[in-house]
């Protein structure tokens, strides 16, 4: 099996070093940032923390070398994800492409270049410490199955499953893979921006009551856009958000959307909160607060240029 | 007559000086910056912009010093209302007060010290640029009248009117003058805080459709919780806030919310949107959006604490 991770950032690079153990796949990374592909390609992709192991594969940032893949894992920022997939859809002629991103839409934007897609949420988090080395903050569960409009098959959906856990990462193949992706953005949407609007890390944003009430409102609203599409959660945001207030799991967690504003980078708010209020739109669920947060967020994007 | 002004910043001071310019008119000035004091009594206090005139008074620190008077106006920041009332209540044991403050719930403060409170609203605004002397950026009109729960007669609100009117500051007296106060506490609400959040100026805030609609939709509550007092707007805060983002107006002016953020300050939040959430709550009208600012804008003072 020939594997092609496209976006070898945090996430990606936990994919792409765990799959690179197995002896029968045979992993690409695609990546822009040059130093860290040379780096790959001359000592290997290094992962440690929650996991210790190095990972040899071929990483370029020239899309024209990528050979043919079974598999595409995409895990480039969501705003990226159409320009990286009009470069590399071509490795995919016959492969089906999934999705580790965070948000929803991401799907939609692959399936605008490739034949059959994998919806996939997936937990595990880190960052990268230097070129070639990545630190892995946080395990977890990824979970895939195929993507309703342009499917691939749940027999694809698990093979790809297989190996990544056999890998080291905990994979579920699901017929409707729509419940964790749902948990997680709405988990996502009703903190990262409340963290980025007001400089607070996660558990200071959980302890001040009239937050966590504004928090609990938005999780309302994106339950109800997920309840309207016949969507069932696999579990409550609410224990997510209150597991990762805990002073030993992510109480001092700068999310990565403050991680972004700090950095006056854009952030992924459309595919957040963005996706909530068009997801909800489309069902006649309103989201009234989603919306106020998405027009605060780009707000304060736009006052990064005058 | 024997005035007092409490409170000798920007706004305080577009009053003192004024006053200051009739002769049936003694005006005395509590302010605790001190160099801005001592400025005031060397050298008279100098305003220049819309108004060029220099008015003679007392200022002073100490409250003590303050004779008994017949008027309060009171211009300090909402959140000193209760310290700066108990330090200069006796210098009123027949006087009435007024507030000519920003927000709701002034006057409430100002009732816990002193017998007769006057209800006001202005819209004039300056700065001071050095001590002594006040840039008048805004003229405008100011409205008093009876604060119903502790009022001052009609009369008595009548009479302060008049001074200021002949001093150069136009102001009327109302039975109900609630209607400019809410008008201008939706305003201030809908507009400030989103400055405060995203970091744009009034008119980048305004042409942005997203964030327009927002703040149309944080008028609309602050409607709802006016009418269901009974209060009568005496004009639509839409028109106002459409008129501040014209070019030749407001549009690059930084709310006052947004000063104090970057300034890192705490806010006037709980008598703007705070405010309109209070009364709102009293009187069984929702205020959903209105809650989320105070919540965003409380986080972000709290941010600047560790």
């Amino acid at each position: 099996m020939r594997v092609c991770v496209v976006g070898c950032g945090a996430v990606g690079s936990l994919f792409a070093a765990s799959l690179a153990q197995l002896e029968d796949v045979e992993v690409w990374a695609y990546d822009l940032d040059e130093a860290h592909v040379r780096a790959i390609n001359e000592s290997g992709l290094r992962l440690s923390g929650a996991g210790e192991l190095t990972g040899r594969l071929r990483a370029t940032s020239e899309a024209d070398e990528l050979p043919a893949c079974d598999f595409g894992i995409v895990a480039v920022k969501s705003m990226q994800t159409g320009p990286a997939l009009a470069a590399t859809a071509h490795a995919f002629p016959d492969g089906a492409v999934c999705s580790v991103q965070n948000g929803v839409g991401n799907e939609e934007a692959i399936a605008e270049h490739v034949e059959r897609v994998i919806r996939g949420t997936t937990f595990p988090a880190g960052r990268i410490v230097e070129p070639g080395h990545v630190q892995w903050d946080v395990q977890g569960d990824t979970t895939i199955g195929p993507f309703e409009p342009r499917p691939a098959s749940l027999e694809e959906c698990a093979r790809l499953a297989d190996a990544c856990t056999r890998g080291g990462m905990p994979t579920t193949a699901l017929a409707d893979a729509r419940g964790p992706q749902w948990r997680k953005v709405i988990f996502n949407a009703a903190t990262n921006p409340i963290g980025a609007l007001t400089g607070l890390a996660h558990g200071r944003v959980c302890e001040r009551p009239d937050l966590r009430r504004l928090v609990s409102a938005l999780v309302d609203e994106g339950k109800a856009a997920a309840a309207a599409q016949g969507i069932e959660l696999d579990a409550d945001p609410e224990e997510l958000i209150d597991y990762a207030a805990r002073k030993d799991v992510a109480y001092d967690h700068k999310a990565s959307m403050l991680q972004d504003v700090e950095g006056r980078r854009p952030t992924e708010i459309d595919y957040l909160n963005g996706g909530i209020v068009r997801f909800g739109r489309e069902h006649g669920v309103p989201t009234q607060l989603n919306e106020a947060v998405v027009a605060l967020i780009k707000g304060l994007e736009a006052s990064w240029t005058s």
